[in-house]
Parts: C-alpha cells; sequence; structure tokens
C-alpha cells in the first residue's frame, strides 16, 4: 500500500479561504466556572454550531468544493449513518451537485430526515461495512461520482483544521489544544493548524478509554484496527484512519483517555455551564483534561467542541 | 403615588459603558432551517450565555455598579427566587460588595446552590409575597444596604436594553427586535434602546397566553395585577411593572401570545437547531412569531434569548 499523502498546514489555509463563503465562523465561549475548576482559561470552539451541527460540514466543504466542476457535477457519494453524511448533504446542496449517501439500515431515523432535508439521495443498505462498500461501489460505478471519505481524505482533514485556525485568531495563542479523536480528520487538521502558527503547541486527542484504538496504536507505534469499541460517544467509534496515524506521530500528538462516567458528568457539566447542546462524543475533552487537571494549571487552552447532535429524548444521565 | 422615573436611551448607553469590563458581549447565531422556516432573516441574540445564564445580569451589573462606593459598600438586598439573585449576587461579588438574596423556601436547590456559589448571604422565609416583603425590609433596615429590583427599577430596564444595543451592532439595522415580557425590565429597555437607534423598528413583547397580564394591560390601557399566571414559563410570572406599563404604552410596543404548547414546541426546535439550551420563558419569541409568521415574511428580526437556566433532569416534552 502506498503511504498516504498527508495534508499541509498551506492545505489547512486554503481550505479556509475555500469555505469560507459557506462554514459559519462559529462563537467561541469562555466560562469563569470552569476555569476556575480547571485552574486554566479555557477558549470553547463551538463547531456544535456549525451547519449540520458539527465540525464535519468543514472537511466535507473543503472536499466537495474542491473538485474541478465537471468531477463534481457527476456527484459526491459518502457512506455514513450520522454528522458526515449531513454535512455532505450540505456542501454538495451548496455547491448545486447531487450527493449520494449510503446509510445502514439501522441509523436513527433523525439522521436520514436530515440528509434528505437538504437533498440528499440516501441509499439504505444492510448494516455491516461489507454491504456499505458493496453499495457504495455500485453508486460510484454507476454515477461517475467522487467518494468523500468521513476522514481518510487530505482534504476532509485539512477542511477540520481551519476551526483550529479561527480558534487562535479568535482566543490568541493557546499554550495547548485539545479535540477528540476517532478516524481522526479533526485532530489532524487540528495538529497541522495549530502547529503551523506555533510548533511548541501542545495538541492532545482526548479518546473515550473505551474506544481507545488512537492511544493503543500510538503506544505500540502500530495501527490498531480491531478493537471493539463500547461508548456511548456515538461519534468515536471509528478506528483511527492511516493518515491520522502518520500526522498523529508525526506532529508527536499525545491522547489522553475518559471514562464512561467521566464523559457524562463532564457533558452535563458543559450543558449546566456553557449553555449550549454537545453530544457525548464532544464531551471527552473537557472530560480528560479534568481527569489530569494539575497538567493544566495556568495554561492557556483551546477545546473544539466537535459536535450537537444528540437525542434529546434520551439523555444520558436519565436513567429508563 | 408619584409617575415612576423611565429610564432614557441615554441611561442605555451609560450603562453598555459601565457594564462593558464585566458582562460577556454574547454572540448572535443565525440558523438557515429557522429562516426558512419564518420567511424572514432571524438573530438570535444569546443571554442564555451571558454570566449567570440569563439577561438578567446586565440590570444587576448596572445597578450594582451605579451606586457610589460608601452606599455599595453597605450591600445588595434583592428578592428572587431565579436568575436575578443570582445576577445580583455575581454583580456584588464583582463590586467587592455584599449581597443579601431573599428567597422563599421553595425555591429550586440548584438556584440557592448558584447564589452561594458567587458570595451571596442567601436569607431562605415563607414563600408568601408579604413574608419576602417584611423579611427584605429587616435586611435593609439592619444592613442599610440598597434594593436592588428585578424589573422596576430605571437602573435594571436600562441594562437590560444593552442586549439591544448590541444586537444591532453585531447583525446589522433590524426590522423587528422581539423579547419576552413578565415584570417588563427586559422589553422596555429593548424597546428604549432600538427605537433611540430607530423609531422605525417594530418592537414586540412575547407573553405565554396563559399568564397574559402585559397583553391585558395594554389592551384594556390600565396596569393589570390579579391575573393568576398558570405558564410552564418559571421566568414570566411576575405582573407587568409601573416602569414596563408606561415604557411600552409610549414606545407603541405590541405584545404577542404563544400557547404552552407553542411554546413547548418552539423550545424544543430551538434546541434542535440552534444547539444552545433554552429556557421555557426563552422560547416564547419564536413560538408567537411561528403563530404569525406571515406577518415577518422577508423581515430581518432579532430574537433576545434570554436565558438558559432550566432542570436538564426535567424537559418540558418529557413526561414523567
Amino acid at each position: 500500500m502506498l503511504d498516504p499523502v498527508l495534508p499541509t498546514f498551506d492545505d489547512v489555509r486554503a481550505a479556509a479561504a475555500r469555505i469560507a463563503p459557506h462554514a459559519l465562523r462559529t462563537p467561541v465561549l469562555r466560562n469563569p466556572e470552569l476555569d476556575a475548576l480547571l485552574g486554566a482559561e479555557v477558549h470553547f470552539k463551538c463547531e456544535n454550531l456549525q451547519r449540520g451541527g458539527a465540525f464535519k460540514f468543514r472537511g466535507a466543504c473543503n472536499a466537495v468544493f474542491a473538485l474541478d466542476e465537471a468531477t463534481a457535477r457527476r456527484g459526491i457519494v459518502a457512506q455514513s449513518s450520522g454528522n458526515h453524511g449531513t454535512a455532505v448533504a450540505i456542501a454538495a446542496s451548496l455547491r448545486g451537485v447531487p450527493a449520494h449517501v449510503v446509510v445502514p439500515r439501522n441509523a436513527p431515523a433523525i439522521k436520514l430526515a436530515q440528509m434528505r432535508e437538504h437533498g440528499a439521495n440516501v441509499i439504505l443498505c444492510e448494516p455491516t461495512m461489507a454491504a456499505r462498500e458493496s453499495e457504495s461501489q455500485r453508486v460510484l460505478a454507476q454515477t461517475g461520482g467522487t467518494m468523500v471519505h468521513p476522514f481518510d481524505d487530505p482534504r476532509v482533514a485539512a477542511g477540520q483544521g481551519t476551526a483550529t485556525l479561527e480558534l487562535i485568531e479568535q482566543a490568541g495563542p493557546l499554550d495547548v489544544v485539545v479535540a477528540p479523536v476517532s478516524g481522526g480528520g479533526l485532530i489532524s487538521g487540528t495538529a497541522i493548524a495549530a502547529h503551523g502558527i506555533d510548533p511548541a503547541t501542545t495538541v492532545i486527542g482526548a479518546e473515550p478509554a473505551q474506544a481507545a484504538d488512537a492511544f493503543e496504536s500510538l503506544r505500540q507505534d502500530r495501527r490498531i484496527t480491531d478493537m471493539v469499541p463500547d461508548t456511548i460517544c456515538d461519534g468515536l467509534r471509528a478506528h483511527l484512519g492511516r493518515i491520522a496515524f502518520e500526522v498523529l506521530r508525526r506532529e508527536r500528538v499525545e491522547v489522553l483517555l475518559a471514562s464512561e462516567a467521566q464523559i457524562v458528568a463532564a457533558m452535563r457539566l458543559q450543558w449546566d455551564r456553557l449553555k449550549v447542546i454537545i453530544e457525548p462524543s464532544c464531551a471527552v475533552p473537557l472530560a480528560a483534561l479534568l481527569a489530569t487537571r494539575e497538567r493544566w494549571r495556568g495554561r492557556r487552552i483551546g477545546i473544539i467542541l466537535s459536535g450537537g447532535n444528540v437525542d434529546l429524548d434520551r439523555l444520558p444521565w436519565q436513567s429508563a
């Protein structure tokens, strides 16, 4: 297998210019009580308030708008049961080209509705990796469209990095930047952007202890792809991608873990204090920082709040 | 009874300068789907993200910092079971002076904890107006402190108006500004600020149909103070104050009503779309606009999102 093409800081800057007309410049929140709890100065970059309710729109938008016109017109193909599918649907609709999203039959109805609301052609398949893959190949062959991978695509990772560019413009220089890790598009873009601005910045990936494949991959210095995640964080169940593995090693990103109880407590704490809706996956950075708080005293910290798509009928602190 | 002293646009501008070092400049959110639903351009001013989780901090901060040093040092006295008490506690603690908050025994424990967290001396009393009043008088006599009323105080109403000054700075000129109505501090400040900038702006107060004393007061042209509210909106159960009644008449503010079902639906809709936490009281403006949507087509509308203090264990769309 060829080495993957890694995105560069120039790619992140080009992505920022490309998506600027389409993506929201999300606000950065501060909270005195959370600062006091960590003994640090924390800047929360609200990608939960991004279009589609997640940072995913940045990467999808960059990938869709990077295509030449003839290629784009043949359409975009994506596999997703969640935020990436909605992000691709919105980006394709803004570009005025078709989006075909292959979705497992058991995906939440609200996700299907969101994709359709943005004009996507939703294609249901059996909920197996093999079915998703073969269905996607069929759609690609039939349409001549372009697949946009949720994370293992340098245009996608570069797009995700634009959140950190903006955050540092808005908050000023940061000592530490923290983002959740799943397939690794967000944390890769985050590391490239933060280190492009200041190579001395500490970049932390935050991962559920019960889906710790990125942590293990870095520890064993080989990409672990056979762990079975068992976490409430529905956005963090993918395995670390090839691009992310290389970027995390090169950029010396450290991965910190948080338990399920720590994640739910941090989610509730942020709902209570920040008054914004975040999904469980999005709570992992603060959970991981609180679990290691003596390290962060006096530091200027940025946290990427990754998304706010949560089932409001079933909140994790409500049993039954 | 003397006519009340009404705040002026100059008072609102002075308040903005006075509270600037202490209050957050809250973000203004946009949402394409909510725009489409109303056929209008809606700018949401996020006072739910203000200190203390509500616009109340603006008025309390203006009142507390307007006092001369000797007066302030004798302390601030407030009656509140909710957001105003927390707002006064935060403002007094920022000024470094004592806050005494008289709170009915049956107030939610979380509200007491918030006030105490900000250093307030919480004084419990029986849950009657008479007990609150006599207890407040006792504390005033004992401390020589200054009472800050939650709405019927021109410094408080002027402070609340600063949210609209900021909103128009951030969003540009608006055709319509909408805020919830209870005692009327917020809607008074909103009308004075909006009309100070452009007298042609339509200013709308939004009120629960089951707590429609402001609507009735304007309709009958006399202040109605004997209605018994029966609404989920715990922040909108006060009767319209004397200042607000005069300001609303003078500024030709229109009051629109929303049913309990419309309020809960609008609350859920805003949680889903805006990804910010708003309390039921805060959902009334969008509920009232949606109920009259044909009037708003093509207009530029500002909504003051008034607060986000809600019991996360008991959400109104979850029965039992």
